[in-house]
Order: structure tokens, then sequence, then C-alpha cells
């Protein structure tokens, strides 16, 4: 039935407001998909950065200790590095809690609806194979087609109708989740890039993200 | 002459002074190069995240011209990400400034202190062997081995003193551009992490910096 469609030999049942909103929603996906890899990356660089520094206060104390020449040159980049490393594990929980929301949202809420939509194109490619065969039966189509025209019509309706339903509730579910998430970031790197550990505490406690271990 | 010494058939030369200082120069070195490789991790992650949230600056913009029902959360988003990079060119600038200065101080400067060294504790040896030479010989040694130790005793003393110049001159060379990086490393990173732009880019001008490209 698709090949024939692709010839312009058949007839293809269109809803375009939906397959506008279907089209959107793949693009939706890939897009979150490609902000996931990147805050991933961000996540892993920064734990790798936050290791070094954890390291680098280890080293800086051992040479205070070491060089009385040096002492508070060495103390207070030792104190510096070990207080970052203390707001970086926050900062770590606030990015996994994000990646993981985000990684719920797109490969699974989203991908929970694609998958009814995917059902819904099979009964649309089924719906209409067996409306072909109907134009090709000319005017004197068997009872047994018509039966089955009208089931496949229905099977295709009422997974049109889910397609349409589930695409409304994940809009709204995706709006509330992504502006939640979307805030708890920028609430998280803004806190954290401007050394505000009391907003950096308290973005991570307004929105229940676990506490680092 | 080493082997004899170690056997303790031989004795040896010491400067008690000198060797305390020699292995405390080592010490030194071991622990410098120990801050660099850390230092030079540090960077490089940092340039890795840097590069993240370039890209992820990109992608919330991107999301903001394509999510009307988003735009804001996306927006801000993309301008911390897009102000941290910014920022983070200043503090990398300043990072590898550091790497380069440690790097020169450690490999270059103390190492070639560290060479004259190794030539007066080979200077030694050498004297030392002769002098075993001349217990050997016992009370009558020969005109040409009396002239050989006088040589290779003033060539020891030569170095010896050389070491304990250089010593001296590189301890105040460490000291000062210990402080002054050190300084610089912990105004900088500093500055970064608590979002003072104004303070990181004193920093980086206050100690000549070379400006990030």
């Amino acid at each position: 039935q698709l090949l024939y469609e692709k010839l312009g030999k058949s007839s293809r049942t269109v809803d375009t407001e939906l397959e506008v909103k279907i089209e959107a929603l793949r693009e939706t996906q890939r897009r979150y998909n490609g902000v996931l890899r990147l805050t991933t990356a961000l996540a892993a660089q920064m734990t790798a950065a936050s290791h070094t520094q954890r390291a680098l206060a280890d080293a800086f104390a051992d040479l205070a200790q070491k060089s009385p020449e040096l002492q508070n040159q060495f103390l207070y980049n030792a104190d510096t590095q070990r207080s970052l490393t203390r707001n970086g594990d926050i900062l770590l929980a606030a990015l996994h809690f994000f990646n993981n929301s985000l990684n719920t949202l797109t490969n699974k809420t989203i991908e929970d609806t694609l998958l009814t939509i995917r059902q819904y194109e099979a009964a649309r490619v089924e719906y209409d194979a067996y409306r072909s065969e109907l134009e090709a039966s000319g005017g004197n189509p068997p009872e047994l087609l018509l039966a089955s025209i009208e089931r496949h019509r229905r099977h295709y309706e009422r997974l049109r109708d889910d397609s349409a339903v589930k695409l409304q509730l994940l809009h709204e579910n995706r709006v509330k989740v992504m502006n939640k998430q979307l805030l708890l970031f920028h609430n998280a790197v803004s806190a954290y890039f401007s050394g505000n550990n009391v907003a950096l505490e308290a973005a991570v406690r307004h929105f229940s993200v676990p506490a680092p271990p």
C-alpha cells in the first residue's frame, strides 16, 4: 500500500492537523535528545573536573605543610578548591536530576506516545489498503470486504483519536516538566557559577533533588 | 667508587647542609610536577566543559526559537551558558598562563640547577675515588696522583660553590614566581566561580596574562 501511495496509484487518508503535530513531536524528541547528549557530557566533564579539584586541594594542603615560605599561598588555594568541590557535588546532583528527568521525558514519555502513533500509522495504511481494494472491485464489492473495511476504519479512527488525546496530554505534561527542569537547570548552574551556595542548596531543595552521597 | 661507598669500603666527602637542600629541591620538583599534572588536567576538563556549554547555548537558543511554549525558559538558559563560556575563556587563559609558568619553573629553571647539582655530584665521586687511591697508596703517593687529587678537589669545590649559589638564587626566584602564580591562580579561580567577571578580568590584566583568542 505504501508503495502504491508513493507511486501515486492509491489515495491516502490524511489528517493534516494531526500529522503536523506528529512531525513536531518527532522533531522535539530529536532536539531534546540533542540537549540530553550535551548535558550528559557536561555532567561527565564537571565530574572529572571535580575529582581533579579534590586532588588539587590535597596537593595544595600538602605543599602548605611542606613549604613554610609559601604556606599561606598554598593554604588559600587548598581552601578554595575544597569549597568548590563541595558546591560541585551539589551542582552534579542537580545535573543528574535534570538528565534523568529529561531522559524519562524524551525516551519514555514521548516514546510511549510515539508508539501509539506508530500503531495509528500502521492502521491507516491497512485501512487505505482495504479502501483501494474496494475501489478496484468496481461497483460490486463482496460482503466480507465491506465488513473488513468497516472494522479497519473503526480501528484506524480509534487509534487516531487515541493519538490525538495522547498528544494533547503529552503536550501539557511536557511543558510542565520542561518548565520545572529548565528552571532547576538555570538556577543550579547560575548559583554554582556565582558561588552562591545558599541559592544552590535552595534550588536543589526546592526541586527535591536527591542529596549528593 | 659509588659501589665501594655502598659496601662501606670507601669514605665519602659530605656537605650535609648542601645535601639537605638538594634533597628538598628534588622533593619540590616532584611535588610541583604533581600540581602541574593536576592543573593541566583541570585546564583540559574546563576546556571540554566550555565547548559543551557553547554547544548547549546554541541548542537552547535554537529551541527557544522553535518552542513558543517554553521560549523564555530556553532563552534564559541560552544566555547563562553563553555568558559562562565568555568567562570560561578568560579563566582558561589564566590557567594556561599558570601552567606555562609552573612548567618553566619546574622543568627548566629547577632542572637547570639540578644539572649543576648532578655535575657537582659526579665531581664529588671522582674526587673521592682519587682520595681512596691515595689512601691505598700508603705513605708514598706518586706526584702525578697528588696533582690529580688537587685538580679534582678544586673542580669539586667549584661545583659545590656553584651549586650552593644556584640553590640560593633559585630559592628566591622560586618563591617570587610561586607567590605571583598562586595568587593569580587563586584570584582567577575564585573570581570565575563567584561569577565576578570584573574581578576575573582584573586578575588576568594584573598578571599580564595574554588575552584569550
